[in-house]
């Protein structure tokens, strides 16, 4: 019994004359990538060779929109912003890359949000919504990549946008189906073997292993790998090799 | 004899907390805006409600891409840089107005280069055909304005691209056919009446008047109008009450 | 029995093509000048004509540092940084103002927080730390504009920094001796009588009056004018006039 | 009989969540760095660090300005800008790099400009002369570090500021004495016992051999060295290595 998983990365983060991450090597391995828009990172070349890229190796590509804030790649939490400004910031930077996409031959799929404003909207009720609606605004077909139990799934859920539900390996998560802030012991996995099982009993069983020891229900769509860490590379050519030879099939969420 | 000419005005270069010119009352006059895209001023925002404005009165919108250079206003002139990366600039400034301009339900018509970006394409064979060719490979169907006897007109004439000649009635023109350079004497016209004249001339008779004499043959779609001078929008009502009394029909070039 | 307080304003706030404010009519009128750094306002040119004109008329020159936030024009609320990269900003705009002026010959007085950071640090016992140690870190001898009842007071105090304590003539109080939020009925003084009075009790008789009909000790240097809101140089000349009129001296808090 | 000779490298490159070369490993080598003070490249807090760094290891430090170019890393050729624009940005950068030196203890010695400016005004004596007329506008006592034949060079010695004749180990001349551009053919010099032996005849000798057969006096006292090549730190160390084997002394030309 086959399962199927996407495994997504963010990519296009190099700008102007710096470089991050080995995009090209990436792309060999996942079957989603989220580029960046050019607001914490990525620039028009880079958007364009990623999409090129990933259009040649038949990897779907989404937004990966950001606070305006490449000083701080985004990581920065920023608030107290007006949330038409916010709205207008992520709505130009979707169809940018959606535009990108287009005249590069391959049509858009998704959105996920980056970093600050993806861990923010995923417990902020208001900003959640504004971000589900800037996507719908743009075209109700995209898929809005989420993880579960947050505030982004409920709000895409209410609006009707499809979404794809997101998963870690590294990661744990609370008895709220939350992942365990990185502040707190035990939140990162560093065992791959451990990993492993924690993908597989999400994706085969569709059970979150919590570090209370619940068992709640997901159905998982997509597994976010990272590329910029040391070693990125050989981890998930072992993880994805992995799942593979436990019947789980690596395919896009969506086909572009 | 009726001859309709269009009147096209720079807009959307307010930026973050700072304002600039008076958009509203522009596009009361004018009937085609050409909105800036961030590069060199505007910001989403600013991009959105300009849209809504122009869309709710009627005026066309077009994108008005230039070098990446927000200190400099887009003013000044960069070279030295590779031609692909510029490329992805234009077309990345292009798709984020069209796509903004989608999503407010008012198809953008036409793209019109700023500043520096624009004064050097004119006069730059390659350049003007890196421009052109960004134009085109976001959408055939998009209309190219630029001044007339400019390499930009031939470039775009070269790849098939609909072209809206431009012209000026504040400036002189050289038996080339070219704006005579500011650093010039006579290059600016201050008196209103001569500034009529030239206008009628150019869209009645289809005749450039040059510095030199000579009679030029143009077939003008629109008239560059500006709006961040004192009085802007003054001067503006009474030329285009003028052009209405000798029989000029003011509209736009394209239909959004 | 005059009394001396200084009248400080923000200014410098142009950037590139977008002018901001009057500095120029400001400039007339005001005895310190808290000059933007080029993060959140100003840019180089911007500062040092700034500069120059504060030294031909003899009003003080201070700093005023962000966020590094041009978009957000230092407004938004800005956390989750590193405390050492927050530190290291504070010190270049700090050193890059004060070199300014004495390249301008006119010695650098002061220092006052901008927007979001100066509101965050006024009730953030770390970041209030924080601002205060970089201001001493480049000269122990510059001056900290702060408002009382606040913790970047109390840091300045801690570690021996010279204080200017700020007031503001049209702002109301709370209890505490903070300024009553702006989401709050009755926090703007509309009246300018009452801006006056208000202002005599604080500098004359040495109290703040607040909401409550509390009456605080306060010993008042500087208040805080505004330069960038419709009729702001007519408002500010009556309200100085009416302050000279009723025996305070307008001086500056340090001398350049 | 010992030659001195100063090893220079840009550094501080890195801006942001983007690493660029190996600052520590080449401090370790060279005398004297270049920092890089936010307009093209570095960030406070990595000018910060690399102060710090070069302190502790004894290596003087010059500001590295540029033309205002984040995203073209100062490569790209920007003219038609108002030279008080530049004039002013130029101090700013030096001014904060001087500031930031002096907090951390480390007096600042001297000044280079990068990229495409220090390329233009290498050439135009008007750019010169507003490059070398900042330096000395901040501080009379900065040396200037120019190549020979050169309008930099020229505008310096004219207004008496001291200056460091730089030198390349891997770039070939012409009879000009000016570095054979990258265009030509024989213009980088890949050979390493070539570079070695055309350093020791521009120290030892004193001349520049010319790719004409000329051979030109120079007076050296920094050989420019580069750290964001592939096998940079590897390629210096032996070429360090060997003008030691041959007598040469390596020293910083200013004692911080």
């Amino acid at each position: 019994m086959a399962r199927t998983l996407d495994l997504n990365c963010d990519m296009g983060e190099s700008f102007g004359a710096w470089v991050m991450g080995d995009d090209a090597a990436m792309l060999d391995l996942v079957s989603s990538a989220n580029i960046a828009c050019g607001f914490h990172a990525g620039d028009p070349s880079v958007m364009r060779r990623t999409i090129r890229m990933a259009r040649d190796k038949g990897v779907s590509v989404g937004a990966h929109p950001s606070f305006a804030d490449l000083y701080g790649f985004g990581r920065r939490r920023i608030s107290g912003e007006n949330p038409d400004d916010l709205e207008a910031q992520l709505i130009y930077q979707i169809v940018a890359m959606r535009g990108m996409c287009a005249v590069e031959g391959h049509a858009m799929t998704h959105v996920k949000t980056h970093g600050a404003l993806g861990n923010m909207a995923a417990v902020d009720p208001d900003l959640a919504a504004l971000c589900v609606g800037a996507v719908k605004a743009v075209d109700p077909g995209l898929i809005y990549v989420s993880l579960p139990y947050s505030e982004t799934m409920l709000a895409a859920e209410r609006i009707g946008l499809r979404t794809a539900c997101e998963i870690y390996a590294d990661r744990s998560y609370t008895d709220g189906g939350e992942l365990t802030p990185r502040s707190q012991p035990g939140a990162v996995i560093h065992d791959p073997n451990q990993s492993l099982d924690q993908v597989l009993e999400m994706v085969v069983n569709g059970h979150i292993p919590t570090t209370g020891g619940k068992r709640l229900p997901v159905d998982p769509a997509t597994l976010c790998v990272h590329g910029d860490t040391p070693g990125a590379v050989e981890i998930l050519r072992k993880l994805r090799q992995s799942l593979i030879e436990n019947g789980v099939e690596i395919a896009p969420f969506a086909k572009p």
